[in-house]
């Protein structure tokens, strides 16, 4: 990885999708092919084993593969050469049975599935780690009144845990909805050189259950060489998951900001320093987070750009969905590990969360007041009079409960106006409502 | 729609979106609202009636509503208003009640939805008629001989039928998951101010019941005001399909070639034509759908590009989102449409076809062939002999089969060369495939 | 428009590239060619007449113009269609000439590139009254004290009119390179079915020389059917000045928030209310440029993507090119014409942005007091020492100034720290600056 | 780079973005800095000369600067603590004054201008290879007569020199626009922790001055930390240059057809080979390029999307920026460097072009017919004559020559008609415009 992209995503990604581990990976399908061959016995068991016993990355240049790979037109052309020379080496006669009845695309797709597996992993691992400790997060702050906000204008007032469980619900949701895609997308690619088997004559659709199985993928119903529907639907499950977390981010972000204070990211150990400014703590999970979230969406656009792929092999489409992918999930394991840490050391403010609705003079509350007017005089004239007090209180910077005016209403009591300007009283409904979700959560593992 | 668009999609999408009809959309929410709210009791059941009353889209004036919501922030706020107006003239006190406890989101957002709903019925109706023209095309021409391609070169032979499967089996599995997607993503939207329904007190659950329940939506757990991954999962399904389409549209534009002539669409009655040259018998719904697979990728990016939404809405990022969904479904139902129609005058030169297969030298038997010689002499050999026969027929345009030398492997009849450049038999394995998958879904209704 | 776009741009460009106009554009392109065959002599004065007598776009029903291109595969052909059996009814001699020579995608996008100069037109004016109107607020806050923020979080002190210049300088280069890029891509397109004129014989060059004079349009070297680099380097630079003016919406937004209020956009007459909110005073110009901001960006990624333009006319892309273009600049008014419209009327607070710099306790002359002392004590101790009384300053909620401690460096005298803490002065830097931009603009018509 | 971009790119310009690389480009601006300082006595001569010293990359270790970069939110901070350390172990006294007055911005912004300058380099070096290798293949096969085609389907006939013209223009003119971008674009960045470069006092422009000079860099009139327009103009121009090479991919794919054959790419050496299909030679180049082209435009929507970066540093947007660039940049040499290297050896065969004008009965100088009839019997009535004769030649697989029956039109020669069906006549226009612009080439360096 360029250093652009490291600086925005993990080292263990960059070796799921390293030279040495996708050269593994595709050795990992050879393997499996020869042995499965070997079971039905299209291929000698003994050639089979033998090409297996070959089949590991170390044997190999993984550089030089790549470098041959472009004017070879395929990542698998120059490590199937290399890998026949070596087993043919050994054993001319297992030399013959290497790559037997299979292409370029089956390899590659294969091993990119297996690739994508592990980076699934990575990725949920940190999914986890990060819904837990919002679900902390919720435990520890959960009631605490904070402003709401439209259109990035201060509105009501809400709960933390309000906040927290409108975060989380989309994490679990994606992580449902990754599961189910993942079950369907992660299919054994396997065709041949047109998508038949033809090769392998009665006996390919045995050969690919088996390769399947020994891989733990799914069998498909056909090669999938030019239909990337399955595919995509994962992919842009993790876009969608990326852009969930960028939304949590961004909140953050905001929230973090100097006059609003309400959270700020861990710091300590060298994070988020500033270089010119020693007292700066900035929110850099956020800044990963909403990097990716800023990037998958044009990586997603590839993907579905690439669809087009011409006949039963696509030409420049498919190799560029290829490159789009691995982007795709460098970007989100990044921006997911990022916020699992600062989730993990978040500092939560909840006396400034309550100063900042202080400081807006009751306007927050505005809301609910109208509403109980409206019942009286109705809404149209209720919306009138709040407006002009709440200009009052803007222009005389006075408290907006000050200015009211109880001869509007006679029903309203001066206690009933205090607990509509009550900020923990207003909170309730969110906390009702955070309870009702986390509740829920807690009795299905996440 | 402008006059580029409106070229490449339907009238009838254009409705769907259109300002009559998303002002009717909004009014329907509307009415829903206050007959739920009637039931309850949070409004009389007279003030409830008349409100209903006037929720039709014939009493406003859309295109003053969009010009006023320019300014105002949102489209919902110049039609509450005018509505509001239009009630307390009929009736004072039910013009209080108008809009009770909602805000501008909710409206929108359900009114996208339910235009949503008629958007995917216009749709679906189209994918099912494409499905059932490539079936049909399937039963008449499935056991035509045609070329197999890879990276745009001739590879061998499959059945034509085997096309259509391939082309089937994406739109079939859309069908599927855009009906997952929908079920989950056509979701009432109703929080109220900050997504709490405070405003309606206790009631709020049952009166977002009652509405989604008259409306026809799913009732979701909470407001998803910036929670918009259910419905960006409806949003991709469609884009993903978009794709599928494309990769059709490719296929057919490549073998529409004038130089390759295996298929074309069908033409007359202003079809196609070309305003300069009277031959020409262009591929106007392959076009169609060219453009809507280019262009959806980035309506699909713009949905992404705009989850991080700001604490409880968004400022700018909600508003792109619909803009960008709007087009998202307008292009793809163009494509559909586009396609169907295509489709149900599909002219198939099977002849064509084969005279394809036959121009190129039995070339594309290389692999059968080679695969046949391997087991003699080995794969390495058996490749290292075909490439000099390969060249020495594209050098000589001789047929490769004349070329072959059967003292390489004295085991090989010239019965068995004949059967190894037999396009029928080539075919076999794939029209076995396609067989299998077109009796498969015969059994399911698509 | 769909109100979802139209919510979001203005009705003026919305006709530019609306159906009537782009009829009439095709128009003026037939009636210029027309009047420049008839005076090379390729055809008859009194039939060149009579054909652009009746190019007037009421004569024609642009709705059925539309709707027929869906199959005819192109806006022009059923246009011509209905202009040449006009003409012919009038006089028959005349119907042979119509269009001659010429094919459908001269018509198109030369229509184009016609509208595309009206709407720069729209643009630009906008763009100079939102200029006009930077500069008018730099007069009057210019020299206002604010903080800068870096990564979201304060950094240290500079002026409003530094801000304002920021802001303003983009805006100016765009003008000046939409300019740039307006000249060369705002070219005839005229090659005739291939791109050869060849229907025109020797005269070819000449009818196209006078037509582009007639139009006032650059002649190209060639026609550019499939060469779209010119273009797009202008549809790229609407692309760019629409993410400069996302970044002042942006800005703006962040500002303009409750607890920071340092902006607010103008409000009354239905601006920015909330139907639910009666105090709310929301960013609505801001939100309509942030969101072309965040849409644009795949406007001009449609654009590009539709570049791979097959052979002499692409099938597809050049289509999809055409539509993807129209949102651009739809969504690129509306960004410019909010912003034009909000910066008139924007509220600037001075007050509140001193506030926000005495409320951060003085941690933003931070790194002034860093740079003081480290002259004397190093960069590394000075770091040392400011970060621990920043902590402290921060966790005791005191004012950095106060903690101090003078003896780390004995030459550093109270008037010198209060200097250092000094607002004021910490701002001449960039109110330098930007004096020196705004003088050196003033100097040259915007 | 993972193996997915190694194989779509080249080893070069994986190392100018490499982690070494843009390390030392880092270590370049802290020494220039360091040194202008010493110049100007902001700094000690011998402690400038001291840092510019340790500023070579072989002397840190830049795996651990970017591990350590993902929490310290830059990828300078950790080069500048370890810089600073490095130096402050030689001599203390200059250690202080590492890095002095800057910010991290300025040493990664500026380092990734150095690094694009060496980008550039690379991909002009191909391009003027390609534009050389087109020019040759012009004087070799310019003449050549072969089809037009328009919508994917034949047209008329051209010239291959006129479709050489129509790729090389646009190469051109993106070698002339990328000059002028990369001249305004190519800045130096600094400008401090908030732009003003307040911490040199009067000194910061003289600095500026010189620090610019040293690294050959413009000097911008402020910093343009969150001005990203003149950079973007750059990253553009790269991109439609890109779109250029994806349009000539696109044309060589399909005259590379098999059924085509009017052009392949070179083979030998492992080039486009196919591990199941021995006869096979697939198009590499063009699949570099076309993967290029569909990806590229992600990359530039990707910078676009970045550009609200806030206030006086963006967060997440900014970073977002850098990581897309490289990614425009690895791909476009790739594309440039595949297709250089293809049309060094590219196989034209001008046989086949004229057997595949010849193979379509003469329908494709149905137009020229048809101009020349509508002089004598209009053009309704040409038409009309003409769709007969061309339905009747395709269905009966005729020439249309045979079936033109010269009594509709007395004055038509059968000579003139021979000369209406001639390529070589047809040809000429197209050879004319293409001699005209590769005359005027030659007079100019490209």
């Amino acid at each position: 990885m360029n250093p652009f992209e490291g600086f925005l995503s993990t080292a263990e990604i960059g070796e799921v999708f390293g030279q040495e581990a996708i050269v593994q990976r595709m050795l990992d399908f050879e393997a499996a092919l020869a042995r499965a061959q070997g079971d039905v016995g299209l291929v000698p068991q003994a050639a089979a084993d033998e090409i297996a016993r070959h089949c590991r990355a170390e044997f190999f240049n993984a550089a030089t593969v790549v470098a041959a790979s472009r004017t070879a037109g395929s990542l698998a052309i120059p490590l199937v050469k290399q890998l026949t020379e070596r087993v043919a080496a050994h054993d001319a006669e297992a030399g013959r049975y290497v790559h037997w009845g299979s292409t370029s695309q089956d390899v590659v797709d294969t091993a990119m599935v297996l690739a994508t597996r592990q980076a699934l992993a990575l990725i949920t691992a940190d999914l986890d780690a990060l819904i837990a400790s919002l679900r902390k997060l919720y435990e520890q702050h959960g009631a605490a009144p904070v402003l709401a906000r439209s259109l990035m204008q201060p509105a009501q007032v809400i709960s933390f845990g309000f906040k927290l469980a409108a975060w989380t619900a989309p994490l679990l949701r994606a992580r449902e909805r990754i599961g189910e895609a993942a079950e369907r997308g992660l299919q054994l690619q396997f065709g041949g050189a047109v998508g038949t088997l033809s090769a392998m004559g009665e006996q390919g659709p045995a050969v690919a259950a088996k390769v399947a199985e020994a891989l733990g993928l799914r069998l498909p119903p056909t090669a999938w060489h030019t239909q990337r529907d399955e595919w995509l639907t994962l992919g842009a499950q993790v876009g969608i998951l990326c852009g969930s977390l960028g939304k949590i981010a961004r909140d953050w972000s905001l929230m973090a900001q100097g006059e609003i204070g309400e959270l700020a990211e861990p710091s300590g150990g060298g994070r988020g320093g500033s270089s010119a400014m020693p007292h700066k703590r900035n929110p850099v999970s956020s800044l990963v987070a909403l990097a990716a979230a800023g990037r998958v969406p044009q990586r997603v656009a590839g993907l579905l750009a690439a669809m087009d792929q011409e006949h039963e092999r696509g030409l420049g489409n498919w190799q560029a969905e290829l490159a789009e992918w691995v982007g795709l999930f460098v970007s989100t394991h990044g921006a997911v590990r990022a916020l699992a840490e600062a989730a993990a050391g978040l500092t939560v403010d909840a006396v400034q969360m309550r100063a900042n609705i202080d400081r807006l003079q009751g306007l927050v509350f505005a809301e609910a007041l109208s509403m109980r007017l409206a019942k009286a005089i109705g809404k149209a004239k209720a919306h009138h009079v709040i407006e002009q007090w709440s200009q009052t209180a803007l222009r005389e910077k006075r408290p907006l409960k000050a200015l009211v005016d109880l001869s509007v209403d006679p029903t309203l009591t001066p206690q009933e106006l205090d607990a509509l300007f009550d900020a923990d009283r207003a909170a309730q409904p969110a906390i009702a409502i955070a309870a009702r979700q986390f509740d829920g959560w807690g009795k299905k593992k996440p």
